[in-house]
């Protein structure tokens, strides 16, 4: 049977880093599907189907992967795909305390469900999706943080 | 002379954590005053009456408890009560540094008042207030993580 | 092809913590080879075949899971075993330096082996083996942190 | 050649900390530029002349300051005015995370320029400007944490 | 009933951090026992009898407060006291953790002893004995760090 | 006149990193002063005329850059070189916190001399020396990490 995980996140927009954390993710699990959420609550830079179709452009080249979106809890949703394993990235010092405190919620919520961290490539230890934004809203180069096709609407989005 | 402290918060809405912590005070402390922070620059999910209410129901049964709310300076109303000892809660690295940052704040504007630090159960070590919230917003079985009384108002508040 | 995964250490000795990792590991992947390294420069407690004897029977219920023994480079061992996963538990903010730290240079020396890392439950995620050593030579009851089948040896080795 | 370096920041208002960096940088460079940040999407509590005004009084006893005010990018900054060291300080955890994230996403946009991080005396390692403006906007006296003509300022604006 | 804690530790020797820790304790309990650990698998400096003397000395001006020493699990003396709370001081991310470790360890052994934090001054926040009598063995002059009574017997036992 | 930093260190042996890091200082300041310390109370793998040589070897092409060693204390080196500015590079969490324990301290000890710290490059971010060592003990090709002339030295070093 195939291991499926699912990697959930807002990906507002995707950037190197995550490409980095799918490939690495799809070199171990048969399928990885890249969950965009619809979260109602905080104010994206690009709609949920803007970022599924950023994800799916910039992931067709990695080997079992797919993009979806979705909304409600991430544990529920996990369910409904059947699939019991979450990845998530870590980064730094602050990443590790909020995905813990996810992690460790979620398995309260959905005991059936695990949650494994992969290491991005150091080159992307350091990248804020916060920071790119507010770099490239100053007018920044910010070519060598995200995927090709982003970086022109990225720019255009962000001088609105 | 009964030795009293106080633990204050904002408490919106009262967690298990928070009960646990409030025991293990009772434990140590001949009386402690719960005391609900009425910060007018935070948007509560419950007005501060429901807090101190929420508060003094799932206390009633421990020794030593009072429920109360303050405005203005946490150093200021110990003062006011005679109180020279502060509880908080210590769970993960980011309270220690945000509960020390404030701890040394107050120890300056008011050298004669302690704050000591208490950690929770493990089984609460986890629990952010914040990713609760966001959890029921989004449907949660909150059940296990805040007292049997708050658990159905959280949902109609978060709900509206 | 089943998926498989190493999981190194030198469970000196395996606690419950260990036992809760890898239940985990082995419900994400198809077998965990759990690898005691024979670590050449430090002074265990137990003998490799003895922490090798100690897991095998105390993961023996655990589907999928082998136990065995392996000097020199981890990465050398995944592979000689063509095992391009590593698992490692992630407890607390130091863990998580070193962890990285090693998984780093890891993925510098063979950039073919991913590492993955998981939580414990918040059980056992304050559970340090050299401060359970330093309590069970003090005489303290540590039935709670490891195996039935460790805790007699352990007692009977540390009060030596 | 003097070495000149760059102490970027909001400075929203210069904060006692703020001095005791400024102070430290103009010991080990000859010149120190003190640059407040006319950043357009925060909402300072002054604007940026009054800012500017501020450190101009507070700072023109320490030799080789000067101050002035920039937009956009601080890697363009610097590039515009020749100089290739920029000053941060460190404070705590939480600053280190955020400063080396934002130091090597400006390295990486502009490779000649090197960051420096200095620390405050520990006398100011706690010193947080949030917690310093709810304090005063509760009507705390903040006369030991910044300047004597910063004082009155802070107080009638926080008051409004 | 006088509210009584003990504030376990090594003391090798004590420093200005300890006292001022002493001193933050006894404002709260009524009695504070400091308990010197006869540790019988470090090398400390100074015997035990020894660090009892030199706590004595620089602690006797310090109402309710009183040194012993003990031998085995810091819970089992609390227990022969009856006394149900420890004191431990917390000064940096890395004590944070080890403490933590150490008081739920701790609590696991002995659900009815509490562990309570408590800040050092931020003067003595860095104070670290491992760098202090590296300091000093080089020729330092602790002569801030320190007790008076402790400056000399600790220069002459580095020095031997 | 010329500004002067001292980068104080064991160098056992010297790094890749290390290097990034003079390379660094030697841009900031005019001249950089790479100091051995020969600590008595360390086994190091290599003396210190080796670490001094193999620093001089490494560091020839970097303008403006010595090498000596010192005993004793880095601050009373640094007056009898009249520097007032010691370097460190700040790599993770842990090392942060030593070197502001060490910083601290050096700073009571001598007020006039001030420590900056500079970012190694994220490639060396993790690079750990005490990893490196037991790496290339156990057979592992560590001519990433290390000068190409530390790499075989190191090695029959750690062979013996």
């Amino acid at each position: 049977m195939p291991k499926t995980a699912i990697y959930p996140g807002s990906f507002d927009p995707v950037t190197n880093g995550h490409i980095d954390l799918i490939t690495r993710a799809a070199r171990i699990f048969d399928k990885v599907i890249v969950a965009v959420a619809h979260n109602y609550h905080k104010k994206p830079i690009f709609t949920t189907p803007e970022r599924v179709k950023m994800l799916k452009e910039t992931t067709k080249g990695i080997k079992g992967v797919t993009v979806e979106s979705f909304e409600g809890l991430v544990i529920e949703y996990a369910h409904t795909k059947k699939v019991n394993v979450l990845i998530r990235g870590l980064r730094m010092i602050s990443d590790f305390e909020y995905e813990f405190q996810m992690a460790l919620t979620n398995r309260r919520l959905a005991q059936d469900i695990e949650t494994v961290f992969l290491m991005p490539s150091e080159s992307y230890a350091f990248l804020s999706s916060t920071l790119l934004k507010e770099a490239a809203a100053l007018g920044a180069d910010v070519s060598q943080f995200v995927p090709k096709s982003v970086e022109k609407p990225l720019k255009e989005r962000l001088r609105r």
